[in-house]
C-alpha cells in the first residue's frame, strides 16, 4: 500500500527526530524513513525548503502530499486517537504545556549543550555558551523531577506524547554534561518509558 | 459566579501574556487578571512557584484549583470548541506546528531582542546578543511571509490560535529592531487580525 505510506525525513541521532521514531514504534505504524544530514546541508536545499521553509527536521510527509513540521506537532498528529494522546480537554492541555516547556526551557539548554559537546567536540570558542547552558538545563530537570515525584508519567498514570517529547533528550542529557544521579524520579521514569511495549532506543 | 471564574496571572506588556488576553477578548470570556511583575521577582516567590514550578507567566488558574502554564497550551485550552481551534486533525496539527515554530524560531529572537531593547534599554553588555538575534528574527518573518502570501491566516482562511500565537510579538517586532516594510503579507495579516470582532491591542 505504497500510497498510504507516511514518510519521515530525519536524522536518528537527533532527539527531536527520535521522538517521531519512538511514537511510530510504540504505535507499530508503517512508514518510510529518509535520512537527512543537517551538517551536510541537506535541510538547506531548495527541494527541502519547499517541504519545510524553516529548514528543519523532523518533517512528516503525508500520502496526499501535505507536509507537517515541528517534532511535537508531528507526534501529537500521529498519536491522535490512540492512548498516547488524552481526549480530556485539561489533560490534553497539560500534554501541550509539557511540550512547550520542552521546546522553550529544556531543549535549548540540554540538546544544544549535547550538540556542542558531542557533535562539535566542545571547541574553546563555544565553551562559555556550553557552560551557560548548564544552568537552564538543570533548572528544567528540577521541574521535571518535581512532577515525576508525584506521578509516574508527566500527565498522570499513562504515557503520553508529553513523555515522548521530554524523552527525546533527557536520557542522553549526560552527553551535554548533565548528571542525572540527583534526579531519582527522572531515572525511574526513564526505565518506565523504556519498558513500554514496542519501545526502541535512540541509535 | 465567582467560583466559575478563570484567573490569569500575567503582565500585559508581555506578548506571551497578551496572547491569553486576546483570546479571552475574542471569545468574550469573563476572567480575573492578576498583575505580575517579572522584573520585581513576582514569578520567583514560593507561592508563585507552587503554581508554576517553571516560574513563568502567563499562568491560568481554573475554578477547581488546577493550574496550566505555557501561553500556547493555555490559548488552545481556552479556544477548544470554538472557531479559533480547528477540529480537523491535520488543521489542528498545523496550528501546533506554527505554535512550536513561534516558541522555538520566532519568540527567542524577536521577543528577546525587544526585551533587551525596550525593557533593558539596549545596554552595551548585551549589544552583541541583540545583534545576533536579528538574523534569526528576520528568518522567522520570512517563513511567516511565505505562508501569509498564500493564505489569509496561517492555517487557511480562518483565524486560529496559531495566528494569536504569532500575533503576540509580530506587531511589536519593531521594538526589537525588526522592520516590517518588506513583509507586505505580514502587514496585511496584522490588519486582518486587528479587524476581528472583540479584538484588543496590546497595552
Amino acid at each position: 500500500m505504497e500510497t498510504s505510506r507516511l514518510t519521515v525525513y530525519g536524522d536518528r541521532r537527533s532527539g527531536n527526530c527520535y521522538k517521531v521514531q519512538l511514537v511510530l514504534a510504540l504505535l507499530a505504524k508503517e512508514h518510510e524513513w529518509v535520512d537527512i544530514d543537517i551538517l551536510a546541508g541537506d535541510t538547506k536545499t531548495p527541494d527541502f525548503l519547499q517541504k519545510n521553509p524553516n529548514g528543519k527536521i523532523p518533517l512528516l510527509a503525508l500520502p496526499a502530499g501535505q507536509f507537517l513540521w515541528e517534532s511535537n506537532a508531528i507526534i501529537n498528529f500521529l498519536a491522535a486517537g490512540t492512548p498516547l494522546l488524552p481526549t480530556d480537554a485539561f489533560a490534553l492541555a497539560k500534554v501541550q504545556q509539557w511540550q512547550f516547556f520542552e521546546q522553550y526551557s529544556h531543549e535549548p539548554f540540554i540538546a544544544v549543550a549535547r550538540f556542542i559537546n558531542k557533535y562539535l567536540g566542545l571547541p574553546e570558542s563555544r565553551r562559555a555558551e556550553y557552560e551557560a547552558k548548564q544552568v537552564g538545563g538543570y533548572k528544567a530537570l528540577e521541574v521535571m523531577e518535581q512532577q515525576l515525584s508525584r506521578t509516574p508519567f508527566l500527565v498522570g498514570g499513562q504515557c503520553t506524547t508529553a513523555d515522548i517529547a521530554l524523552y527525546g533528550y533527557t536520557p542522553v542529557a549526560h552527553e551535554g554534561g548533565f548528571e542525572l544521579t540527583s534526579f531519582p524520579a527522572i531515572q525511574r521514569w526513564i526505565s518506565r518509558v523504556a519498558s513500554l511495549p514496542g519501545f526502541v532506543p535512540m541509535d
